[in-house]
């Protein structure tokens, strides 16, 4: 089955995708590796959470930008392994975090084995991408992704102290998603480029490129929690608000509303839980979701001027068709 | 205030643990200057998790091992702040995993702050932790510690696995909390000894006496719970029956009954939380607690041999102290 990124990725290209599609088979036997067992608990543990194929954006950022799809290095795939295990880890936790109960059509590990085996197989994978770090001396990368999981945790307790708050500014908003999504996919594209050796000027482009995307792949994410197909999306719709998260979507609804409508959706805030259809609806009537989809696109246009700073080829081309992935999926 | 680890440390030598003292004071100051955060909320959490002064075991650990009490360096002061951040961490998971309300006496920060704010404040201590270590280039105690971080993610997952399963085999027993507990003070020995340049054989004299020290530990902590004086203890007593944990005094006492005995004692065992109390009462009459302290005691003259491979003087003396109050202590 080929990864959900590769199967979104618009490219004429098909031996790109072909190529990047075998090495993302090697990253995720390295991944099945990296994480085996003695102990039949854990190894049933590791078998449900690699099961749900994830989209595999992250990985395919990696060896991108490391520039040889189809015949990475040894440690561009590691990498491109660490940072899915780095994602993967943070989604243990969050699900716990958030009390999410659905991912990827599945039942999360929480919902599934409870939030002690949650929380411990985050603390195994999180714990076990750093060793295989070390263990193949990739210092630089090392100090990039330790300093991004860092981050990564700041964002989330940002996000964790403003739930069920008054109505962020759109700054701490950005902030946050910043913390807590981009700054990984800026690692993938800054790592990638790193292990190739390129030079400053082209690691930055990368970086920025990731940094970009990124943030247009969370605001996408919270598009999509207001919009999707419940069975498309693999879990249910208005999770961020069941969970006392304010979204772009909502905070740009607000913005456009008028004096009465903006009093409205603040009641309907303020009433909690059972007023959240009644939220979601009012969102979706106010354009929400749609000025919030246009701001995603703003930073795809970014991104793809990240892009023109790196020579032309075949690599853009798939850079490119990314940014379209990441503005036009439906889950 | 010194700390608990000084105050019960039965040294001859006054100067010692005054220049122990004097780097704890430091290493302290590392790791509240490494925590800080430009974010109220998370400042405010870390002060909660740091304000209840642990027994500084650990780093006291490294810092004699390290051989210059008083004057260590810059690499060892970092790298003892750095084992007292792993073992936040790892106290502030294993504390949702079980679900535990109190620790030195004060609520857990699950208890204060919720599930979620101890899960994100875990991850942010780990994780800053790491970045210390890569930022420093300590790279052999990093591969060191970042291994040992692993295997005890392996250690709270079997212990995960073993609750409310039929009676352990001691081996297992051992396993465990040699992966969870004893790993960790092993390589608190061995990393003291690595930054202080000794030679192999002594580096791997310290980890033989750190894992020695750390089963001894472990030992006694499980023997605390079921005869400590509560408020002295911080938690109460039994705690590790309420969260399907069998430890060393349970299984001895197995072992030592007779017939009778032991098939109340598993009676009991399977009535569950109404019978916790007299679980407690039979496995002290049946000198569970006492025998696993002699079987702590042996770990800690195994310790005392270890030490015998390294030079005399005040710090094998102090070395030495250290087993007494392991052993000895009542908290």
């Amino acid at each position: 089955m080929k990864p959900a990124f590769l199967k979104g990725l618009k490219l004429g290209n098909g031996v790109l995708k072909d190529a990047l599609d075998r090495d993302l088979v090697r990253v995720e036997a390295l991944i099945r590796d990296s994480l085996r067992s003695d102990q039949p608990f854990i190894a049933g543990l590791t078998e449900t959470v690699l099961a749900p194929h994830g989209k595999r954006l992250r990985p395919a950022l990696v060896l991108l930008a490391a520039e040889q799809p189809g015949a990475s290095s040894q440690a561009a795939l590691l990498a491109a392994a660490v940072v899915e295990m780095i994602h993967t880890a943070t989604l243990l936790h969050d699900d716990v975090v958030d009390a999410g109960l659905q991912r990827r059509g599945r039942p999360t590990l929480n919902a599934a084995s409870g939030d002690g085996a949650a929380i411990l197989m985050g603390d195994f994978v999180y714990s076990r991408a750093i060793t295989l770090l070390v263990e193949a001396e990739l210092t630089q990368v090392l100090g990039l992704l330790a300093t991004t999981v860092h981050r990564m945790s700041v964002g989330e307790l940002m996000q964790l102290d403003l739930r069920n708050q008054g109505l962020l500014e759109q700054e701490v908003y950005r902030r946050v998603i910043y913390e807590k999504t981009a700054r990984l996919i800026e690692a993938c594209c800054a790592t990638g480029s790193i292990l190739a050796g390129a030079p400053a000027a082209s690691v930055a482009a990368y970086a920025d490129f990731g940094r970009n995307v990124g943030m247009a792949f969370q605001i996408v994410d919270d598009v999509l929690d207001f919009e999707a197909d419940p069975h498309t999306l693999g879990k249910p719709v208005g999770s961020d608000l069941a969970e006392g998260k304010q979204t772009l979507p909502l905070l740009l609804a607000h913005a456009a509303a008028g004096p009465g409508e903006r009093a409205r959706l603040e009641a309907l805030l303020a009433a909690g839980a059972e007023s959240r259809q009644e939220v979601v609806d009012l969102v979706r009537r106010l354009g929400g979701p749609r000025a919030a989809l246009a701001d995603a696109r703003r930073y795809g246009e970014a991104a793809r001027a990240a892009l023109g700073r790196l020579p032309a080829g075949d690599i853009r081309r798939a850079l490119d068709a990314t940014v379209d992935y990441v503005v036009e999926r439906e889950h």
